[in-house]
């Protein structure tokens, strides 16, 4: 029997707590678990907000600067709000700060910060400041949209084209090369450790009207999958040629195979995941940001990846987790 | 030279940050570092939105049970949004759980945040979960409030009353209480373990029309006191036998003078101080929650405590600081 935090996984766990908060009230348009961020009606248009925790051992490798460290954390929020096509309104941050940490350090993360949220034309709005042994930060990112241009995770259905932003597997190559000590320089870690939130790209998708469900690749692109595949009831089946795997992950990985497994399965790409249906997409086709990368189909028919030569394998759900037994690879 | 956290004053660390986040976009009506909230224009009026972290070792004490813990969690965010005179639109939490909490603790954690957050007429709307050595909660809570209703700390003018919300003391004596491990009821801890945030207060504050200045004394009266004088450019005139000292600080202190002690400093109180003009208070003088304390002066008189007899002595600047060279009592 599962009874202790260690033994549950994460969505089943959301799922619980989601139960134990209940729907809310009625200006609240998406309850907490279901989405990205939670969605409030306010003043006739949409406000998003969300939060997310980060901690030295597990967010922070020991190559991170102060000011990556603030750029991070900022920018995984964001990424939140661009996954609903949100245009950001600000950044909160709730710093426990070590006792030993240096002042200067302490404003390099606020720089950090500073600098994503500008990136994403807004500022740090607010925070609290704690001492803590290790070193916490919570972000919280709030944003605005339209309720016409509000993007979700539900709404995809069997024959709506599938299609990332930017390339994939950057994060995990950058994580595997620096894990293994590999020789290489600090462009190459970039992907790792300055995610680019996609709030640009989030805002011409919400405008464009074309898309049925979004969120963001942060726990990699196979477990988002399996998050939409969850809402939406579909399946979803890749094509192996149109991946956009990153450079990066074919000059670290010792085969295709591994290659593809990182492009699949591995955190921290902070890409956009986007359904489109077919006839919809020509308005999006020139678009040099997106790639089409297959196809939603029915639920009967799981997720799966289709190569050249028509051999078909099953996409596995795997891929960051940050509470119980997580298989990252 | 100052260079490390831990010798900084927390005021003044924060200062620096809100120097390197800067003054925001024109939507930010009150940056960062200012006051109880961040405050947006939105929509016509104004959303506010706060964030705290708390954590085990600082916040939770022994005997808190998960349900408390929970509660205090959301409680300590939505003090800062009745301060503002804001109407709670939802709660966020971000909670870094130990691996081996039960499922169980973990859910009633979640109900002690649904049940303040229903006792503010909201809901938890968002939040994140992660894994983390030691218990960390970090709330977000939202409101709106009209901007003709707004509350701030910027506002009070000499010749001001100075009132306060409840009493004074009680979570301070609580606080002593279980430090000294006195024989003392789950009653007599409450104030402590299960503060009530004044959302009902501030929005009649708000809506009274009559207030200059406030914000909530979490830290303490005398440190709240010594930020509305730094923002106001005023002094205060408190007198010692109006001040409603709780009369668990009584049960509980082994002098007069301690008692005036924590009245004065000890913090978790979480009640509203405000600043109203005399002739707005007529208003307001029905109101049962409401304490007349003293008077707004003029910043040369610093910050004092009249006794019946004339006595007069100063109140100093401690309280509760969760960064650097606390002076905590």
């Amino acid at each position: 029997m599962v009874s202790r935090i260690k033994d549950i996984d994460e969505r089943a766990f959301i799922a619980q707590l989601a139960s134990v908060f209940g729907r809310g009230k009625d200006e609240l348009k998406v309850p907490a678990g279901d989405d990205d961020c939670a969605v409030l009606e306010f003043g006739g248009e949409y406000l998003v907000v969300t939060t997310d925790m980060l901690h030295q051992r597990t967010d922070f490798p020991d190559t991170m600067t102060p000011w990556q460290i603030g750029w991070m954390a900022a920018a995984v929020n964001f990424s939140d709000i661009a996954a609903m096509g949100g245009q950001p309104l600000g950044l909160l941050a709730a710093v426990g700060y070590p006792q030993n940490m240096s002042l200067e350090d302490s404003r390099e993360i606020a720089r950090g910060m500073r600098d994503c949220a500008e990136f994403c034309e807004t500022s740090v709005i607010g925070g609290d400041v704690d001492s803590h042994e290790e070193l916490t930060i919570t972000g919280t990112a709030l944003g605005r949209v339209s309720k016409e241009e509000l993007l979700t995770r539900k709404g995809a259905k069997p024959g709506d084209l599938v299609c990332v932003t930017g390339t994939l597997g950057a994060a995990g190559a950058a994580l595997k090369a620096y894990l293994k000590n590999m020789d290489i320089d600090s462009d190459f870690m970039k992907p790792l450790l300055e995610p680019v939130p996609r709030i640009a790209e989030g805002r011409m998708l919400a405008k464009s009207g074309a898309v049925t469900s979004a969120m963001d690749t942060s726990d990699g692109l196979a477990l988002s999958l399996y998050d939409l595949a969850s809402v939406n009831e579909v399946g979803f089946v890749l094509r192996k040629e149109l991946l956009p795997v990153d450079r990066r992950v074919f000059e670290i990985a010792s085969s295709k195979q591994e290659a593809l497994e990182l492009a699949l399965y591995s955190g921290g790409d902070f890409e956009l995941l986007v359904t489109i249906p077919r006839k919809s997409f020509k308005a999006l086709q020139t678009e040099s940001y997106l790639t089409v990368v297959g196809e939603t189909v029915d639920i009967d028919a799981d997720i799966n990846l289709i190569g050249k030569d028509k051999t078909n394998f099953a996409i596995t759900r795997k891929g960051y987790l940050h509470i119980g037994a997580s298989e990252q690879i």
